[in-house]
């Protein structure tokens, strides 16, 4: 992948199978990365926030890193997050992606330390001067609690630091700007290749999204249903919106899978990525549902409304 | 506006005019209410946020909704804000509102007091029973600072609360979730009149929000530009994406001109709102830019670059 | 009360007592100002946030107004709280309140509408120079969404714009820094008075914050029992620092009755407000514990917890 | 520092000594320790969040943390940091913190990931059952985005789980109704040791605290003047409130220091951690003044503002 052939279509968070213990389990791991290839998928992202790279510890990325790698055999590019709280932390992920394959590096701002937009900037500055592959701004403040500005994305898309930005913000109005600034949509889609990939993370919103100039998704819903997501980016590349907004809508009701767990019992995102995994397992890819402490598992009652999303969408047989 | 007729297309939120001491200019929001109209609006929404409702008196809040109510001649509908802290408060503003011949209410959730989602249900219920108008839910969580959920929005919707939704939350997802949950945008744009309207609020997405199933939108930009949304509204209607894409792209560049006051020196919405009523100004509606106390003025430089956005966009004659 | 008799001591939020049908109940709060005066309070702060002022009409307010100043009958300055959104709305109040005989306004910086520190300087500014009284800043970040910066304080403390500081932001650090830059505590409280009171409204850490340099305290606890507050106060006058520690820890448990509401089913608001008020029907200064629309009213499991804390704190009889 | 003897007193919070390349100096850092020693503290707290912990790689946190204990040579205890996002990651530092003689550990909540109280519980249970070392917890809320509740600390200090808490929330209130549900600051102060231990992370408020009841204080600004924090505690533990008031106030100006770098350049937390270096370089206990990437440094402007603090407190001659 390089910065000439910018990324996109549907490029999924990929989730990582654990064993009963936690352990990454890498069988599951590698069927895994077929089904969402065989799925028409056109990237790979491992280590991002539905891949609960948060709990992972550094042994245990890598060893999802290499499996994904190579399961993925070179016919998607890999992308691999390097989330941690500041630049001299993410320079140690971002030399072992690198040592472990990775086409290209998806980096937060710094989280926990407070930071002011001239540190943000040196924080992806030095990532780009200091470890030579793409690297993609992630823009996620439900969990880094700042915001990447328009005027800092754009200076740095720019200057050449970013290849893209993988934006799970939900300021589409933002993300509008942003693409009108940099060209719109019409010299961005028709004309020549962009050098600059946006990525939206909004999954229940890309036919939206990709009519108002996005390059392509990470849809953590895409991990149960790659082929839904890519028929959707192919219908609203070939201009046929009704089909687009159709296949959206059934993909909207799929992901009410992430309310399975109760509320007054767990947090949303255990629940959603509890839905996730216990999906994957009901569809043969996973063998276990299990998500990483502390996180509360999902009980059966939860399962079982994610049984019946799974067949509400055509992804299991009706019973 | 009967409750069977529900609300589609344009509806501006009304800027209001001041003259130079701060009064309500009645002249020159006859003169605006017949831009808007003639521009091909579907409704008014009179003593919104961008109407600068939060500051106005009692007083001056009649002296508006007459006179917009007056010049809108029954055209169009015109909505009315009714925007205060509590349910007691807001209804000395219901009742002065269905006085002054609003067609429907808008309000939000209780503000300043912290509030429960079971006290924010009884406060739409109370207001939808005690004042005899259609009632629409007003989601503006940077004004309110507490988001409608979608389930509650449901709730007040299927038991007839609510006769429809302004949008301004910026969550497309669970925006996206509820036109799903509420039959999805087949059933809604193909089939029978929907029963509940939905209004965003997201101006620059509105291409987006209408192919995702919003029946509506409520741009403050469109106090400026009204025949532009009209006309990205009716290219939706019309399946022709390419165009919608393009009148919202220019809308997208019209709508720098909201950053036209220096952020060292004034709050982002003193900027946005100066720069709407500078522009009506120059296009020879409004005699006056100004706005309301304490709010920062805008200067020659800025008013400078709210006129290049105008000339960008076409609106006034390239020099 | 001039400016040059600073404001120092208990100065206690009054609650607002309503019948059955949420109407004031001005034969209760006519009670209830003996109740306070009688306990020794040094001033009384009619229409603040736990006066429920958010709720209250216009109407309202001007009856809690002139009752609490005519039962006060200038024993002890009344300070009225001229609450709601911008200038020109708080000033309708602040006239209102001059009317009614008010020693003082206190007003928060603007809310609903986002605002810039120098718009908010101009707010109060424009307050002072066009009514003439004392003026109290209400730094209620919870309710107003901004906080007060220690800078801008200190800039309208010193051009005489403001006579002192009602501070809820529970931000004990900045408060302190505030104390320090005017003179610090010694200055204060050992030399000639100071021309600007700083009055707290963490009710639970009184002893702490007179210790500090805090001029008085604004407790909402206080309407229930305001005797023990001026013992509080006065044994830290007296430098019984060990008196006074116990008594703020009887005061804390006594608090505990703002948990008595359930919170899966009202607000933490209501929860307090409604303890409170129940609290004084109990002790016979209220004929209801009602609390305003659209706040869940306390059931009777919830009122049996109040009035154990009563009872814990020695305020009724242990059966 | 077994669980018989809880940690009182005045514990700062180490800060690191960079080298111009960002490296670790580890013989500024045992200087630094004898400084903090000889100044008189009861404890270190290596790895917190003004040792910049967030900024040093898994290399660099164990040269700081054998550094401090091997220099503070069993003289104080040394509680460790050990700050990341999960459980998983948080076990990988507690072992690291074991093996190189911590005498216990410091958690946050789970951070970047979202989080339910359940699983908080469950966060700190899982520490405390897997790693043999007494067990505080750090309530953070301004990097950690979460507050840790009274009800839960609670739990946790009566199950045996915490041994303390390290509360820099600044919810002084909570805080307050924590004491008292422990039993009351006299219960602690003159009975029995206590078996939790609460300090406080509010540096501009120790009298205040410690009156109110907390057993010590983690002051980041201890780092400059640990004497200056040991006379204060001192003063308050004998009862001597005037010279108590008189010391903090002159630390509350010391600390000043913190805005040296311009607002409009850096971010807070860079302007204060530079500031507390550079003060510790002109004292001689360091050899640079150099915070961690990507934090902008402090100009010379900035570094003159600190050494007017220090001559202003009188731990530089005055010129």
């Amino acid at each position: 992948m390089s910065s000439s052939q910018p990324l996109r279509g549907v490029v999924p968070p990929v989730c990582t199978p654990l064993d009963a213990s936690g352990e990454v389990d890498t069988v599951s791991l590698t069927r895994h990365v077929e089904h969402l290839v065989s799925g028409g998928v056109h990237g790979l992202f491992a280590l991002g926030s539905s891949s609960e790279v948060a709990f992972l510890t550094d042994r245990q990325r890598e060893a999802v890193l290499r499996t994904v790698v190579e399961a993925g055999a070179g016919r998607v590019p890999v992308l691999a997050g390097v989330i941690d709280m500041t630049t001299p932390r993410v320079l140690v992920h971002a030399e072992a992606a690198l040592d472990a394959g990775a086409d290209a590096l998806v980096a937060t701002a710094p989280f926990y330390a407070r930071t002011h937009p001239a540190e943000i900037a040196r924080h992806f500055r030095t990532l780009r001067s200091r470890v030579d592959l793409p690297l993609y701004a992630y823009d996620l403040p439900v969990s880094v609690h700042s915001k990447l500005s328009t005027a800092l994305v754009r200076e740095l898309a720019e200057d050449g630091t970013l290849a893209g930005l993988k934006d799970s913000s939900g300021d589409e109005g933002g993300l509008r700007r942003l693409v009108v600034e940099l060209g719109g949509r019409h010299g961005r889609a028709d004309g020549p290749a962009p050098s600059f990939s946006i990525l939206t993370g909004s999954e229940l919103t890309v036919d939206a999204a990709l009519l108002a100039g996005a390059d392509g998704v990470v849809p953590g819903l895409g991990n149960v249903d790659p082929a839904g997501y890519v028929r959707l980016h192919d219908a609203v590349r070939g201009g046929d919106f009704d089909r687009a907004v159709k296949e959206q809508e059934r993909l909207v009701e799929l992901f009410g899978m992430v309310d399975a767990g109760p509320e007054s019992e767990m947090g949303r995102n255990s629940s959603a990525i509890g839905a996730f995994k216990h999906a994957l397992r009901l569809l043969g890819v996973f063998a276990h549902g299990t998500t990483a402490a502390p996180q509360i598992q999902l009980g059966d009652a939860s399962v079982a409304l994610v049984e019946e999303r799974l067949r509400g969408a055509g992804l299991l047989p009706v019973r």
